[in-house]
């Protein structure tokens, strides 16, 4: 393993050393993350940026000058050997969170792991169980649900802990996308024994985590389900076809959701509905919750994501001046932003992650977050749900209108 | 019967006699259709506001009065013997519309009826049925889905026809209240035994029907439903209680939903999320639709009702200028607004039972709507896929998460 | 002078005999008004609908026959020997409002008056002062700007009155248009002799009133303004050219300006900006005003005409959870609305002509109108304010580049 | 002056030595733009951040460890002497930038200095002129006007370019804060021998120098001004008042605008309005702009700031569904966005600064920027007509409405 300088692993000096397997999308926001926090933010810990890992061996030094790695493996195993290590983050895709996080956790290792938190349900447990062992050796695990720490949604679960929406009544949330029609190719997102499911677990995941998040309530039952699979077969790409022109003879089958909706209900007796889509022709990345209760409701648009919305004052209460506040979440006052810029400059997608990473160094460090961390025991709750939804899909307990006469 | 002066019943004067049975919200909104519909509007027929029938006899004489109806009676059972009367237009509560339209049918009149068509399915089932005999006789029915006669609805309704949006992939569909919460007494709107459901008939019946009417297709299968009754136990007003001071002592039990949602599937693959509610905070009257496609989508909120949204190119288009457009539906070329005011003066709540009327007036004097007229046969459609989301309810065909682990 | 049936003037009876001036849009918009008065509020006058008089002879049958007018007539001035009718209503083209306007005072009518006031300050003058000799006769006088008897608009006076914003700083206002373009023809519109000026006695004269109406307070200065005529040859549209197709060969030259802005300071000390524009692409009937103050600030727009948007919270308030509420004003607390429909039906633009048309009647039965109704002395202001501003585009006191270097 | 190591000017290394003078607000955005740039674009020259200088000595050594600095001095004077710094990046107060900006180009250095310019528009023609003289000897100069690199103006700068919005019209440009309240105390910002004015210099130079780019035009008349200093006395904060519960017993003078509005045109003809407040409640970084011509408009609002607004289509054509739409500017075909994530997922504040230093590291490696790149010969014009607007305030050419009855 090439190396750039040595580190201590944590303690005296301040710094926890991180090692990032990934490269891609989450490799890159994972890396920008861990090396914007310390800039930002006045923490008890500082990353040190040790070693990166990914599978294309070739690109991996650019990557780690670019990003400050000291060292670049293409063998992530090597890095559960490293003693210099202290938190390894896991960015790769979900097949590969249960070796990984096992591994690393059996090192002694604290883990962050991108979401979901595995690519089934059993990898899952397998994955809480290890941590829960873990724990009492005093490693910790992170998933990096990054929305919950999107500003907005911090003062979100703030108001809601504050008892400003009263009893929960509805939750309703999406995760809308229109990347998937008939021109994307066949990739492993298509394939169910690869990616576990489609939309469902790549997008109701976030907005599941989120509505838990949120109300700090369980789900206890799925009402109903439905998805759907518009594109059954795609076109597979030639592999080095780098001519748009040329158009791919051969095809294969997907078996996987392009969409997944599914009802819920909550202990407290709220009801939910959550749908997830990547054929919602007119959405890029429509990623919305509304939470509403018995004293106030609030909303959340990822594409607006500076602005949380708020309804305060429930049934019986003046009318005159009641209405949807726009609250622009870029104050001091604010989570997370006293670190950034002056008051109303708005952050972007990627603050989500340094907000989380700034939140790692500070618990490892001591501190308190400002909202919960989700680890590996939060997460499995999450892919619980996640199952069920797909498990009232299979059982397809359906009412014909052919049967309503 | 009191009278103020007789009138053709219709013919060769171009007067259509039309007698109206209710005479609250609806009463008046009907009222004020029949009236303003001549006014605006250039039609083969015009209206004759010849009887108001309504319980409140006391009432009935000013209410006469002030919206032009010549004449007025307690008894609506007189109409169906008034030879003058050409159409019946029924604005009572849900269980009167059987007795009243089968009634008036069977005495050959014209019958528009409000909706929901009926309190039940076998009661909507022998109206449809009652209907398609007295068509053969040459009776017309229509049913008052006011929103399809909202400009930037009846716009949808061409922009799908023109084949704009695809396949139809998406319909998700809203109508979110927030009247019901405990401080709202018990009245027959809570009782089963009088209105069928709660929420579910009032609001998903407006939203079924637009889903029916933009996409052109019918629902197949409903996939799961979830309903809940927040508030079973509501206070009962004193008869006589005027003071708002003063607390009733009683209470009564509510039987029907405060909210129920559900998951649908239309013939051509479309999935569908149908939400209606009393009790979603921050909502007074939300009443919204989007439906999406492989190559456009569009939506609406009765919110902003002068409003369509409208996205333009599928997959693949070049992304540098697409987006949601705002089209705002008060030019001459959109439907229905040539006969109101000069471009950009926006409509309101009232102008789509205006329009309705107009449309009705059309119709029985030869003239083809713009957008279709339901009659009683389509609202019973819309009937059958209630009753369906219903009994998905009753099922309950649901995923406990504790069977998840 | 056809008529239908004679009514008393008003007293005893309870009615009060309306005769109108104008058969185009605004008599529509008038007609409407005075009919739907009645048949929403309960008012301790009711209207009679006695004569319209215009100038098109051959429509005004049908015209009256439509709206309810019980007599009409092609020579206004019939109206001012009728001794039944009690009040004139003025909707005319400005340069006629002056003639009409002092021949009904004279005659000892109530005048109401399409705004603006007149074409020119000499007359607003004259007329300012006639009103005044007639209100010693008992006359009263009002000005139709209907704006203020929007139910948002009505809210955000109320607030205004109450503190809510403290001391006035701002008003941004405009009225933007894009109707003006090189394809629409030459008309007295465009001629300055006819019309006085362009957009900005069309246009400014509604926001200026707004803005003078909303603070409660004066314009002291005008700081600046200008003015383009960005068209000023048109097109003159041959006398019986029906056919589209052809094109005309003549033009002819407009000398009215196509935008008018201008800056202006208010008594208070408040700083004020107005921009009217028939050449503002995108804008339709953008109609808009902010005010704000120390302590909060609110904003109108006319496209989305049923929400007053509220600031609450000054300087060194808590900002976390501050913002701009939408206040959709269709509640029964609002102005007006408990005469329309149940909560959360939204009004259109009709309907602040109706909501004016009832407080002259309520007005002149001695009830005391929810905001105050414009009188000629009002409008007078107005239009020393628009003179202000046609003298500042006229001196010309600008600062050229070429001399700042 | 302290040192990590050192580095070649620029040249066969690829690597271009930046000094940064400035440790606040500025200093932290332009540090940030410098390390980010690296990271995200792919670029000829990579920037070395070699010194960074500043005013707070004690604290600059952790600035530089967190920003990633090599060296820092308090004395600015010193990079002047320094033959490895190739390119000074001026991130002072106003007042500062003459003598700095001077002193590098005589040094030789490129020069990057914040907006505006100067404090007065003699130095900034001074610099100016410096600049020309030194553009001989190889030197280039920038002026960090950010929001050009805002890919939502980018694309509207794109979308003008193409002569989609036809002949220009209307520019309509705003700036509004709401910090400038009573509770502000007096600091250097609101003394005019210290900033050269408040709000204007301040907010204007911003939205007149969007105005400029945008439409390519410059402005040749200022038509006429307003401004208005709500609170002339502030508070002095006393020395080390830590506590804020104490009240600061002295008051001090401002002397500077809290608001200014003006009107002006450009060469073209258009017709632009300008309104800089801090005084104007509700409204945080309120900072937008409208560009309207004849075929077409686009409006931006930096609160929106990943979204543009384009109307398509003027005068003549369809309305049927003609609209604003709002485009999300976060696609890979949009300026800058390829670098930073996949699609949709939206940039903040700080983006425009790292999307500027990528932009100049380009351009000084011979690329040419997406969108012209602000000089200082650019700057002075943007300066020239703010000077023009205080001017226009001075002659006070207004019209009292005294003199107009």
């Amino acid at each position: 393993m090439p190396r750039q300088r040595s580190a201590g692993r944590h303690g005296a000096d301040g710094v926890l050393n991180v090692a990032l397997i990934g490269q891609r999308f989450m490799g890159r926001a994972h890396s920008n993350a861990w090396g914007q926090a310390g800039r930002f933010f006045d923490l008890p810990l500082r990353a040190g940026l040790h070693t990166v890992a990914g599978r294309d061996a070739a690109a991996l030094p650019e990557f780690a000058r670019r990003w400050g790695w000291q060292r670049w493996t293409a063998r992530w195993q090597d890095i559960a050997r490293d003693g210099e290590v202290g938190l390894v983050d896991i960015a790769t895709p979900n097949h590969l969170h249960a070796d990984q996080g096992l591994a690393m956790l059996a090192a002694g290792k604290h883990v962050a792991c991108e979401k979901p938190l595995a690519a089934t349900l059993d990898e899952a447990r397998t994955l809480r169980d290890a941590a829960r062992a873990a724990a009492r050796r005093g490693a910790r695990t992170f998933v990096w649900f990054n929305y919950r720490r999107c500003p907005a949604l911090g003062l979100a679960w703030q108001l809601v802990r504050e008892g400003r929406l009263g009893a929960i009544r509805h939750v309703r949330a999406r995760y809308l996308q229109s990347w998937g029609g008939p021109a994307t190719p066949l990739s492993w997102r298509f394939k169910k024994a690869l990616a576990g499911s489609g939309a469902h677990g790549d997008l109701n995941a976030h907005i599941v985590d989120l509505a838990r998040f949120l109300t700090g309530d369980e789900i206890e039952v799925v009402h109903g389900a439905a998805a759907r699979t518009f594109v059954a077969e795609r076109r597979i790409e030639a592999a080095g076809a780098g001519a748009r022109g040329r158009r791919a003879a051969r095809t294969g089958r997907s078996d996987v959701d392009d969409c997944l909706l599914f009802l819920a209900g909550f202990r407290s007796g709220a009801v939910a509905s959550f749908e997830a889509s990547r054929a919602a022709t007119g959405h890029l990345n429509d990623h919305g919750i509304e939470v509403s209760g018995t004293e106030g409701a609030l909303r959340f648009d990822f594409e607006d994501m500076n602005v949380l919305q708020l309804h305060e004052g429930g049934e019986g209460r003046a009318r005159r001046t009641a209405g949807w506040r726009r609250i622009t979440c870029t104050a001091p006052a604010h989570p997370w932003i006293a670190a950034w810029w002056p008051e109303a400059h708005g952050l972007g997608y990627e603050h989500g992650f340094v907000n989380m990473a700034a939140d790692i160094l500070g618990a490892l460090g001591g501190r308190r977050p400002v909202v919960p961390l989700p680890d590996f025991a939060d997460a499995y709750e999450t892919q619980r749900v996640l199952e069920a939804a797909l498990l009232a899909v299979k059982h397809r307990c359906a009412v014909k209108l052919s049967e309503v006469r």
